[in-house]
C-alpha cells in the first residue's frame, strides 16, 4: 500500500468472523500495527502479518477505557513513522464507538485514511437472534440508540419522547448497564407496557444467548439470566418474529465451541463443516509441522536420487519438506528422472502434482499391507526405495 | 453444504465489490442458483461457479419490481430441488428490501436458511461521503427511514413529527422521488430549514455523485445536478464533517473506470493498485489464452525432448500450457531431466517454480539480443532449443 503512513478505520463486523469485509481482510494482511478492542473478535488479528505490531485500547478487565486522546496520538504516531496503520473497531467504524472523531484527529493531522465501514451490530445482531430491524408490516423505520449515555443527562432526555413514540424499531448498544432507566423512560414517556423486547448477548458468536420479554418483564428476566455486557437490546414488534426465523440458534451444534487439534495447514476444511451446522471451531493445532532436526538423512537420499528405483510419500506431509529440500539444494523435480513415485492416498497424489510431478503409483489400500502389494504388483523386487519422513513434531 | 436444499439470504453490501463479507462470499461459491436484483453490484456474480444458475429479480429498467410472492416462490421451488440457493440483496437483506417476508416465506416452506448479514447502504454510503452517522457531539441516534412510502400515507404521516424532532441523524433510503415530500414534512413539523442535507448517488461505487445544502435548497439543487435513484438522503449536522473526512471522492483517481485490457489471469494485481488510489478498474481482457489450435508440434518435440538441450519460456503464459500438455501425455517435470531451462524474465522463472523447476538461466536483460547473449554465455553453441509458443489469442 506505498511507502507512506496510511490509517485504515476498519470494522470488524459484529463478532462472527466470518462477517468480516474483503477489504477489511486485505488491510488487516498489509498492517504494520493494529490497534484492537475488545469488541472486535480477536481470532481476526489472524489475518495480520507476525511481524506487525499489535496494541490493545479496550478497557482493561472491568475497568476503564484507554483515553480516546491517547488512541488518536498512537494512531497518528505510528502512521507518521510510515507505517500502515489499522484501527480495527467493533461493528462499523461510524456507528457509535468514536470513529468520527478518530478519522477527525488523522484528518487534522494531514494523513491519508480510508475508512472500510462493517456490518454493524445493531443489524446484525438482531439477525442472528431471528429478528429482521426492518419489516414491510411492522417497522418502516428503525433508530439506533447509544445506551452508553446516561438517561436522566438533560440531552439525552430531550431524545426519549420522541423514541418512546416510535413506531419503528429501536435498537440500543452498549445500554446493558442502563436497561433499567431505559425501560422506565420508553414507558414514562408513553410507549406499551407489552411492546416486545429482546437482549442479545455476545450475539453473532457461539456464546451467543438470547433473553426475550415485554417491557413490563424483561429488567427483571434480564437479572435472572444474568445478561452483561455486550448486550444489544432491541426493542418493537419486530421482536415477535423470532419465533419463526431463529436459525442461528436452532442449529444442531449452536453454542458448541469446538477444538479442532489437526495441524494449522489441514483443520480449514473441517472448521467450515463444523461451522456450517452452528458451532464455533477453534483450531488448537496439537500437531505442528515442523523440519526435521537434521537434513542429514535426507541430503543423502538426495545425493544418491540416482540409485533410488521408487520414492513413497507416505503423507501430504512428505511432499513440501522433501521438493523444498531438493530446491534448497539447488535441484528441482528434473532430479527424480527415472525413478518412480508412488503416494499413499489420492491428497498426497494431489500434493505432488502441485510440484508438476503425476504419481506413478497410488495405491488404493492405504495401510502398509495395501501399499506393499501395489508396489509387488508395479513390480518392486530389488529395488532401492526412498521413504522422506513427514515433517511431523 | 450438504446435499439438502438450503437458502442463503446475503447482504452484497453497499456497491464497493469489497464491502462483500467473507461469509458471503463463500456462500456465492458455492451457490447453484442466486437471485440477484439491481442494488447488489453484478460484479459479485464473478464470484458465482460457472454452472450456477443466475435469475435477476430486479425491476426491469425503469419499470416495476417483480413480484414479491413470485421472487419466494422461485427460492422455495429451487431450494426444493435440493440446490444451494442464494439470494443476494443490495445493503443488508433486513435493512429494508424484504429480506424478513423472503425468510417468513422460507421458513414456512419448511426449508433450512441462513442469514448473511451486509453492510448496510445507511451507513457506508454517508461514510464514502466522509458523513459518520453519529458522533459523540453531534447525533447520539440515527435513524433509517424507507423513503419508498407515499410520505401522506396515514401510517407514514404519524412518523413525521417525531422525525422532524429528532437531534440525531435521519438517513432516507429509496427516498429520491418523495425528496421534496420528505423535506416538505420534516419542515412542516419544526425542523430547522438550515439543517445540512447530504445526497449521494451510487454512493462507494467509482460514479458516486455529493451534493450538499439545506432543507431549504437541497430539492433545487437536487434537480440541477439531476439526481436520480439510488440516492441516500442524510440529514443532520453530522453532515458538517465532510468538509473535513470526505477521503473517497479526493482520490487521486476518484471517479475513473479504467479498462484493465492484460489477460484476466495477470490483471488482479494491476487492479489492486488502481483500486488503492480511488479508481474502479474494469476488467477487460483484450488478450485472452487459448490453446493453440493444434498440439502437433509441442507432441513432437515433447516426444523427442531428449533430443533437446535447453527450453525458453519467454513469459508465464508459456509455461502453464507446457506442463499441462505434459502432464496430459502421461508425463511430468522429470521428463526435463538432462534439460537446461531459460525464462525470460522473474516472473517466468516464478511461474515455473510453481511446477516444482527452478531457472537455469534468468537474462537480466529481455530483449531478444540480451536473452542471446546470456545464452552464449552459458554456452548455447551447437544446441538444439526449444521455445514453446505462448498460448496468447
Amino acid at each position: 500500500m506505498g511507502t507512506l503512513g496510511k490509517v485504515y478505520l476498519v470494522g470488524a463486523g459484529p463478532g462472527d468472523q466470518k462477517l468480516l469485509t474483503l477489504r477489511g481482510k486485505e488491510c488487516l494482511e498489509q498492517a504494520d500495527v493494529v490497534l484492537y478492542d475488545y469488541l472486535a473478535n480477536p481470532v481476526l488479528l489472524d489475518h495480520v502479518p507476525a511481524h506487525a505490531e499489535r496494541i490493545y485500547v479496550g478497557r482493561r478487565g472491568r475497568g476503564r477505557y484507554q483515553d480516546q486522546d491517547e488512541v488518536n496520538r498512537l494512531i497518528i504516531e505510528k502512521a507518521r513513522e510510515g507505517k500502515v496503520v489499522v484501527r480495527l473497531k467493533g461493528g462499523d467504524p461510524f456507528v457509535f464507538g468514536r470513529g468520527g472523531e478518530e478519522a477527525e484527529a488523522i484528518a487534522a493531522a494531514g494523513l491519508p485514511f480510508e475508512v472500510v465501514p462493517g456490518v454493524t451490530s445493531a443489524v446484525a445482531v438482531p439477525a442472528y437472534a431471528g429478528i429482521p430491524v426492518t419489516h414491510r408490516t411492522l417497522a418502516s423505520t428503525v433508530a439506533f440508540v447509544t445506551g452508553h449515555e446516561d438517561p436522566t443527562k438533560e440531552e439525552a432526555a430531550r431524545e426519549w419522547p420522541r423514541l418512546a413514540t416510535a413506531n419503528g424499531t429501536l435498537v440500543f448498544l452498549m445500554g446493558m448497564k442502563n436497561l433499567p432507566a431505559i425501560v422506565e423512560h420508553l414507558v414514562s414517556e408513553g410507549k406499551s407496557q407489552e411492546t416486545p423486547v429482546a437482549l442479545i448477548r455476545w450475539g453473532t458468536r457461539s456464546g451467543q444467548r438470547t433473553v426475550v420479554g415485554t417491557l413490563r418483564d424483561i429488567v427483571g428476566k434480564a437479572e435472572e439470566a444474568e445478561m452483561d455486557p455486550p448486550t444489544v437490546i432491541v426493542v418493537g414488534d419486530v421482536v415477535r418474529l423470532r419465533t419463526q426465523l431463529n436459525w442461528f440458534e436452532t442449529r444442531p451444534l449452536f453454542g458448541k465451541r469446538i477444538l479442532v487439534t489437526r495441524a494449522q495447514e489441514q483443520a480449514r476444511e473441517l472448521s467450515a463443516l463444523l461451522a456450517e451446522q452452528g458451532a464455533e471451531p477453534v483450531e488448537c493445532p496439537t500437531i505442528r509441522l515442523v523440519p526435521p532436526e537434521s537434513w542429514r538423512e535426507l541430503d543423502e537420499a538426495i545425493a544418491e536420487l540416482r540409485r533410488y528405483h521408487w520414492v513413497i510419500f507416505t503423507s501430504v506431509n512428505g511432499v513440501r519438506p522433501f521438493m523444498e529440500r531438493l530446491r534448497q539444494r539447488g535441484q528441482d523435480a528434473r532430479a527424480l528422472a527415472g525413478l518412480r513415485l508412488c503416494c499413499i492416498g489420492p491428497r498426497t497424489a494431489q500434493e505432488l502434482s502441485a510440484y508438476g510431478l503425476r504419481a506413478d503409483l497410488v495405491p488404493s489400500d492405504y495401510q502398509a499391507e495395501g501399499v506393499i502389494d501395489a508396489m509387488k504388483t508395479a513390480g518392486v523386487a530389488g529395488q532401492r526405495v526412498l521413504i522422506p519422513r513427514d515433517a511431523v513434531a
